[in-house]
C-alpha cells in the first residue's frame, strides 16, 4: 500500500471525530458513536419528504438524507428535482433540527449545495473524479466520500488523500458494497473493508447496507454486521411507500422495517460501547 | 434461480439442526445456536494439536478441526501428514471428547476418513467436485460443504442439492470469502449471502472468518459480524505458534486472541439469543 | 509469481509439442500449429455424433471432443452418456481415423477413459482437484487442462507443475473464460494470458471461444482473436442442431458457422505462419 | 439489456463512421477501417513529444494521442503539464499535420481543452461522471468514451447514450480492459465486448492494448487480436524512452517495437479488408 501523508494514522488512539452542526446542536460521526442517517434515495416530493423526514427524527435518527441531483445509469430515468429538491431538504432541516445530507456531482455544483446541506456527498461513480475532489477539498462542510465500485481499499484511501491534502479535514468514509461475480444481492459487502480502514486510518467510516445488498430483506443482518464489524455509522435507504419509488424502491425499508432495525442495532451499539 | 427441491424451504420456520454426536454427547448446529469450530489449518505434528486441541476445549469451543489431506496450490508446498493426521485427531477426540472435522478431497479416502472423523469437509476447490459431492451424499456424516471461491450462491445450493439428492440430510454450508478485485484480504467475506442462504434454505450455514480474511488481525470482527448477520457458527484457525505454522499461519489467532474474540462473540451470541 | 520448476521455460526457443497418436498417424499441438478441436459439448446419441464426427473430419478438424461423463451446475441434469458415451467416441474414432478428447472428473474413471479416448480433458471446475491431477500426471496419454473459472495464471501454471511432477510431460493447456462481473458473456476470455503463458511457459496453450462466451455468435471473432494472440489450437462447440442440444446449445456452432470460422481461421493462421 | 435509443442499430449494415478535421484533411473511425492513434501517456515536455509525434507521422500512424491533465490514483503523482500540454500538442498537429487527441476531467475544462484539442477523451474513471458525459454532448468535436473498469456493457453504452442524446453524434467507444481478480496483467482486456458491440451498436469501436495489459510486452499480442476481434481502430502508448516515462511507463512500445507492432497490424488489416 502506498504511503498515507493524511489518511493513515499514527497510532491506534488516533481517531477523528467529524463533527456537524446543525440547528439542533453538534452530530458527531466516529470512533464510539453509532450515527444513523437516513431517508429516501431521493427527494421525490415535499409532502413525502417532509412526512419521511419527521417520522425519521421520531425514531431517533441523526441526520437525513436525500438526493437533489441522481446520477443514473440511463439518461431517461428520473433525476432529482435539483435545486427544489435543495429547498425541500432544507425545510427538512428547519421541520427537524437534523442536519441534511446530499449528494454532489459536478464541481460546478459545490457552492449551490453548500447554501442548503450540511453535509456533501461523493457518490460512487465520482470516487475517482478527481477534480471533484480537489474542489471538496476547499470547503468548510463535512464530506462523506463512498468507496467506488470496484475501488480498492488503497484507492479510496488515496482519493481521501485528495481530499485532506486539499485542506478539508471533515471527512468521512462510507463502504457501499463493491462489485463481484455475484448478483443475486447488486452489490457484496466488504464487512472487512470495515475494520481494515479503522486499523490504517483515523477516519471515521460508516456503512450503506442499501446500496449495499439492493435488497430491503437483507439491509437488517447487513446494518447489523456493520456496527459490530467497526462501523461508526449507517445510511440507510428509508421510503414511505417503496413500492412506488422513483429510484431504488427494492432496497428501501418502510418505517416500521427501519424502527426494528434500529432497536436491533442500539443493542448491539450498547454491547461495543457506542453511543447513538 | 433454479428450483431448490431439496435445499430449499418450505416455511419460514423450517430449520434443519444437524447433530453430530460425540464422545461426550451430541453437539448441535442450525438455527438458535452458535457453534464453534476451531484448531490448527493442519495436524503439523502429535504434541502440538493435542495441546492446542485440550486448551480450545477448556476454552468451550464445540468442535476441533485440523486437516490430515491438505489442497495446496503448488505441488512442493507441505500436503498434510495423511492417516498420521488422522491418528492424532482421533487421539484428540478421545482426549476432549469433542468431535472432530477434517477436509476429504478424493472419493477414494471416504471410507478411511469415515473410521476416524466426525464431520467431513469439503473444500472450495472440490465444490463442484460432482463425484465427491455425490459420494458423501451416501455415508451416514455430516459435511460442511464450502462455498467455492467464485461460486454464486446458486451453485452453491445446487452443489448441496448434489449431497442431500444422494441422501445425506446432515450437510452444514459454510461461507468462506469469495475472490474479488480487492486483495488487500486474501478474500472477500460475502456477509449478505449468510441471510441469503437464511431465508432461501433450512440448512444451517457458518462462517469461516479466518480463510475470508487472510489476516489474523481482521478475524475477529468478521466473526462478529457473521454472528449478528445470522450464522449458525463460526470455523477459526488457531494454532499454538502461528508465525512457524505449515499453513495459512497468516490467519490463524494464537490461543489468547481466540480468547478473546469467543468472548465477545458470546456477549453478541446472548444478544441474538443463540446457545453456545 | 511462484517458481516453476517443470512449467517455467528456460529461454525464449523452448517449446513442447504434444504429439497424439491416432489411426491416422500423429497429430501436433504446439508453437507453429494452428489445430482444431471440434465437436458437440456432450455425446448425445450415436446417430447425431457419427454425422457430427465425418463432418467435422471432412472440414479438416484434427481432433474430436464430446462428453460422457458432464460437470453439471444442477443434479437434474444431463450428465452424459457415461460408458455409452466413450463406446460412441471409440466409433467416432474408428469412422474418422481422428484422436479424440473427453473430460475426466474422477480419479476411478481414469484407467476406463484411456480405453476410448486418445486425450483426456480436466476442466474448469477440477483444475484444483489435487489428486486428480497427480492420476492424470501418471499415465501415457496427453492431457489438456483448462483454466479454472477464477484461476490465476499463477495458479493455472502450479496446477500444470503437479501433472508434470507426477510424470506426464504431454500436456496442454486451454483458456476458456473467467468470471468477471460482465454477464452480458458467459464469461470473460482472458486474450492476454494466451501470450503470458506463452512467455511464461514451454507448454501449448489452446484456447475453448465456446465457453468462454456462451453466445454462439461471438465465437468466431474471439477464435480469430485467440489465433493471433498466440493460441496454438480451439476448441470449439459444434453441434448439428444447437436448438436441441442437451446442454450448451446457445453457444455450439452448426457446422456451417464452422466452416466459416474455419475459413477465415486458416487465412490468420497463414500469416501467422502456423500449420493447420 | 436496456433499450438503447440512439446507441442501438436498426439493421446490420448501419455503421457510423466519425470523421476527424485536421490540418492534413479528414481522418476516419468506423467499420472496415484501422485507425492507429498513439502517443505517450502524457506530454511530459515539449522536445519529447514533438520527436515521438514526429516519428509517429512518419510511421503512418492517423492520431497523436498525448495527456495534458491526467487523472492519477494519488494526489502526489504527476497530473500533467495542463495548459503547457495543450500547446505542445496543437504544435505537434502544426508540426505533423495529425490531429490530436487528449482527456478530459472536468466540465470547467471544456472550452479550453477545444480550442486546442481534434478529439475529446472521456476516461474509464469518468464514464459515469454523467454531467460531463452531458456536457462533451453539446460540442462539435468528437469524443472517444473509454469503457469503465468495472462497468459493463450496458452501462458503458448507456453512457454513449448519455452523450447521443445531448446531440453530439461523433462518438468512438473504447474498450480498455476491466478490472478483474488476475493482477499478472493490469486489467483484463474483454475482447469478446469488441464484437458484442460491433453487434448492437452503429458506433464505432477501438482498443486500448496498452491500458488493458499494463506491459508492453503483451501489448502487441493484445493489440493484433483486437483488430481480428473487429475493432475499427487501435490507441497504443508509445514513448521514446518507456524507462524513464513519468506515468505509465511499464506498459508503453518504444518507437521500435511499435513499429513492429504496426507492421503485423496491417497484414491482419489486409486480411480483415480494413484501409489504415
Amino acid at each position: 500500500m502506498e504511503a498515507l501523508k493524511l489518511a493513515g494514522r499514527e497510532e491506534p488512539s488516533q481517531h477523528t471525530i467529524v463533527k456537524i452542526n446543525s440547528p439542533k446542536g453538534p452530530v458527531l460521526i466516529g470512533e464510539g458513536h453509532c450515527t444513523i442517517i437516513a431517508g429516501p434515495c431521493a427527494v421525490e416530493n415535499r409532502d413525502d419528504y417532509l412526512m419521511i423526514a419527521k417520522a425519521l427524527q421520531e425514531m431517533g435518527v441523526h441526520i437525513l438524507r436525500g438526493g437533489a441531483f441522481k446520477p443514473r445509469t440511463s439518461p431517461y430515468s428520473f433525476m432529482g428535482l435539483g435545486l427544489e429538491g435543495l429547498k425541500i431538504l432544507a425545510e427538512a432541516r428547519e421541520l427537524t433540527g437534523l442536519p441534511v445530507v446530499t449528494e454532489v456531482m459536478d464541481t460546478r455544483d459545490i457552492d449551490l449545495i453548500c447554501n442548503y446541506a450540511d453535509i456533501l456527498q461523493v457518490g460512487s461513480r465520482n470516487m475517482q473524479n478527481f477534480r471533484l475532489l480537489q474542489e471538496v477539498g476547499q470547503i468548510e462542510k463535512p464530506v462523506i466520500l463512498k468507496r467506488g465500485l470496484s475501488s480498492t481499499i488503497e484507492e479510496w484511501l488515496l482519493a481521501a488523500e485528495y481530499i485532506l491534502s486539499s485542506g478539508n479535514q471533515k471527512l468521512i468514509l462510507c463502504e457501499r458494497g463493491i462489485r463481484t461475480f455475484e448478483n443475486y444481492t447488486r452489490n457484496t459487502v466488504d464487512i472487512g473493508a470495515v475494520s481494515v480502514i479503522k486499523s490504517l486510518s483515523h477516519l471515521p467510516v460508516i456503512v450503506d447496507p442499501s446500496h449495499a445488498t439492493g435488497r430491503w430483506e437483507i439491509v437488517k443482518p447487513v446494518a447489523k454486521a456493520a456496527v459490530v464489524a467497526g462501523a461508526d455509522g449507517l445510511m440507510v435507504e428509508v421510503h414511505p411507500y417503496p413500492e412506488r419509488a422513483l429510484s431504488d424502491g427494492k432496497q428501501s425499508l418502510t418505517p416500521n422495517n427501519f424502527s426494528r432495525l434500529w432497536a436491533e442495532v442500539k443493542k448491539l451499539a450498547d454491547v461495543e460501547g457506542k453511543r447513538y
